[in-house]
């Protein structure tokens, strides 16, 4: 007994128990199903990279959160942290085997030492999706049209996709003479929607004094329209600022295709989202779920200039995005959307000790060629046990063949959550009624 | 320049790019699929466990293989290099959460330090499927017609599952008085395969003498068919052997439950296969694939006893195999198995610069309700880069619309393999077209 090892997992890390595996692989599927409709096709990159690679040069004050250790070559490695680095590192080795514009998505785990009080988790799941190699409004609307398709697909209720251009409050607090004063801005902006208008503006005032916190204040305040915010915003900005001007223009062009397309409903541009403070140069934007807005965003991102200049002198503009898999499974969860799928197996074959074995693999067999998950319970242990099983792993029905129902030629099906029992006089009129409650 | 941080993967790591990566999806798609039918169901584990959990008590010398490193909280930790130990925790961990028998099945990676000099890789996936908590011949059927129905669902062509039992082989040789040499004659007789009959037997008499070699070779050579193996195999054991009867009956009725499901031809009582020297106390099996029976076995797997006995006192019997992923992708693509599914995308929307951008993803939007998957090139280039971006991605065809077809509420398409193009009259006629070639 003392020499057992006790079973455990470390601290924030998880198993993945059938039912959520199964949640997440649907998940993913519908996400997947999304993506290539759209052109999107799948990469991977592995798991430990060189540590030079995805801390760039110097790295010698390690991230802590990074898992980075010697290997027995005694290389400096490390586990990826994101899937965002590694497309950078995979772009630059592989621009000319591929093509441009090239769109990818990714989804696969990443590692980082968060300090799990907070409910983080050390290994987790991400899914980027990105449109690589152009700077255009076309690929722009692409991402949110995806984001779009893709939160219609999973049945969420609605969405709302707010939007901005970087350039637009760049250039609106360059006029203002707060070029300087960038980041302290832009990081209290970020905050509204945690502290409120209120509290935002009173510590805007502190940085750069009343009357300019109230522009900002105003800047970032939506109006009725989508058309109305821009319309104002460039009011805002000097009159003759060239880039306030192109960044206005492009999210028009987003807008119109957006709308073009059916999904202006879903779209609205918010002056008020920035995505943190260095790497987007374009058009950025956060979604949420209508029924469910307390989650937080489910899916962000925005646009950049340059993906890999760490590693190629190649220009290579692009725009992505981030889907947020916990928060959407908390949100399926929630709003009752997850269990769509059939439950596997969809029939157990009883085993009533009175049936051969063979009869029961053949039916299986022909349950199977049908398009009907099943499983012959291997032992033939009491009725309740095996009715529990089944319960237990969601089996929706158990075929209950024994030595009466062979010799009749009979199949005598019980619904598990019914808790009653059908006889069917052919095999055929089994599965046709099998194939009928999978479908619906 | 100097500054650039070379683009590159560690030695025995690699990125999947998109087309290796689709074939590899499809592939575990498919597996997936026919896991799901049998009833087996998706489970997870963390990438990274504590070192004693993978590698036992005491595990001092760390075998070479395993990246084995402190994290930042001093925590001794390794990454996975199976799926089979992470699983024997997982079932300590949870027995009770879970329901017996349990069926599983495990997808994911696992990370050796090997040699790369033998084309091996360092981080590979792998693909488990197990039934733990009985042991019966049931489930040693089940696990044998997953692996022929898997093979049958990817097309390769008929597959030969070479079958054997453990204790047959055990109990023979203790009637020839060699339980002490048990260990060297099976490592010989795991040789055949490589080195064949003649220097498999001259080794054995080095080990036994030239009597008992030629016996030993006597047993493990296949009969005209498994009945006779078997009945040859028991002849040669002791009479009164309990344990060599029980491992024939078992045998018997699992063959005889392959047969009734209609795959009898696929499988065959094989006295050579031993699988390994400790872990399989039961049934074993190996599968090779008719066509390129050179690549080795494609699935291959046993019982054993106890699954988690380093972590519990639960007794925890259990069948299972694992496929070769990327033995399976080599044959596929040598088979020409692999290109089935159609390329994403399907249609390349061509931008022709004369027709809005507002029309071109309205006409994606359609396509994509109708099934299609299909992309907007996202700016104005010339029609030979838009048809070499597109062909280099695989995708068949490119919609070409313009100010005289939107005009003329024409839809022109351009077969890209065949380089002609069709005029549709009615956008429903288009996409019926596409629909169907799709379908094939």
């Amino acid at each position: 007994m003392s020499s057992l090892i006790e079973p455990r997992v470390l601290k924030g890390f998880r198993d993945y128990l059938p039912a959520a595996e199964m949640a997440r692989s649907t998940l993913v599927d519908k996400l997947e199903a999304t993506f290539r409709s759209f052109g999107f096709v799948p990469i991977d990159t592995p798991a430990l990279e060189y540590a030079e690679i995805l801390l760039g040069k110097g790295g010698g004050e390690t991230d802590k959160q990074v898992y980075r250790f010697k290997d027995n070559g005694a290389r400096d490695v490390a586990l990826r942290f994101d899937l965002t680095v590694p497309f950078a590192r995979f772009m630059a080795e592989h621009c000319d085997e591929l093509y441009l514009p090239f769109r990818r998505y990714h989804i696969g785990k990443v590692w980082r030492g968060e300090n799990t009080q907070r409910g983080r988790y050390r290994e987790f799941m991400q899914c980027d999706f990105d449109i690589v190699g152009t700077d255009c409004a076309s690929a722009d609307a692409d991402i949110v049209l995806t984001i779009v398709s893709a939160m219609k697909a999973l049945d969420v209720g609605g969405v709302r996709v707010r939007i901005n251009h970087r350039a637009l409050m760049n250039r609106f607090l360059a006029g203002q003479g707060l070029s300087e004063k960038l980041v302290p801005v832009l990081r209290t902006v970020d905050k509204q929607d945690k502290i409120g208008p209120e509290e935002t503006k009173s510590l805007l005032a502190e940085e750069t004094g009343d009357a300019i916190a109230a522009k900002i204040m105003e800047f970032i305040r939506p109006e009725a329209t989508s058309s109305a915010t821009l319309a104002k915003m460039l009011a805002l900005c000097e009159k003759d600022d060239e880039q306030a001007a192109a960044a206005g223009t492009r999210l028009s062009e987003v807008f119109a295709i957006v709308e073009a397309c059916g999904f202006g409903d879903s779209v609205e541009l918010d002056p008020g989202i920035t995505r943190g403070l260095d790497y987007y140069t374009g058009i950025v934007f956060e979604t949420n779920l209508l029924a469910m807005p307390e989650i937080g965003a489910v899916c962000s991102g925005g646009r950049y200039n340059e993906l890999a200049s760490l590693y190629t002198t190649r220009q290579l503009p692009g725009v992505g995005a981030a889907v947020g898999l916990d928060r959407l499974l908390t949100a399926l969860e929630t709003l009752g959307k997850l269990g769509a799928a059939a439950p596997v197996p969809f029939v157990l074959i009883a085993n009533t000790g009175s049936a051969p074995l063979l009869r029961l693999h053949g039916a299986a067999v022909g349950l199977r060629q049908a398009g009907i998950s099943c499983e012959v319970y291997p032992e033939a242990k009491k009725m309740p046990h095996q009715y529990a099983y089944a319960e237990k792993k969601g089996t929706r029905f158990a075929l209950l063949l024994d030595e009466q129902s062979l010799a009749r030629h009979v199949y005598p099906l019980r619904d598990l959550v019914r808790r009653s029992t059908t006889e069917f006089s052919s095999f055929d009129a089994l599965a046709g009624f099998l194939k009928g409650a999978i479908a619906g």
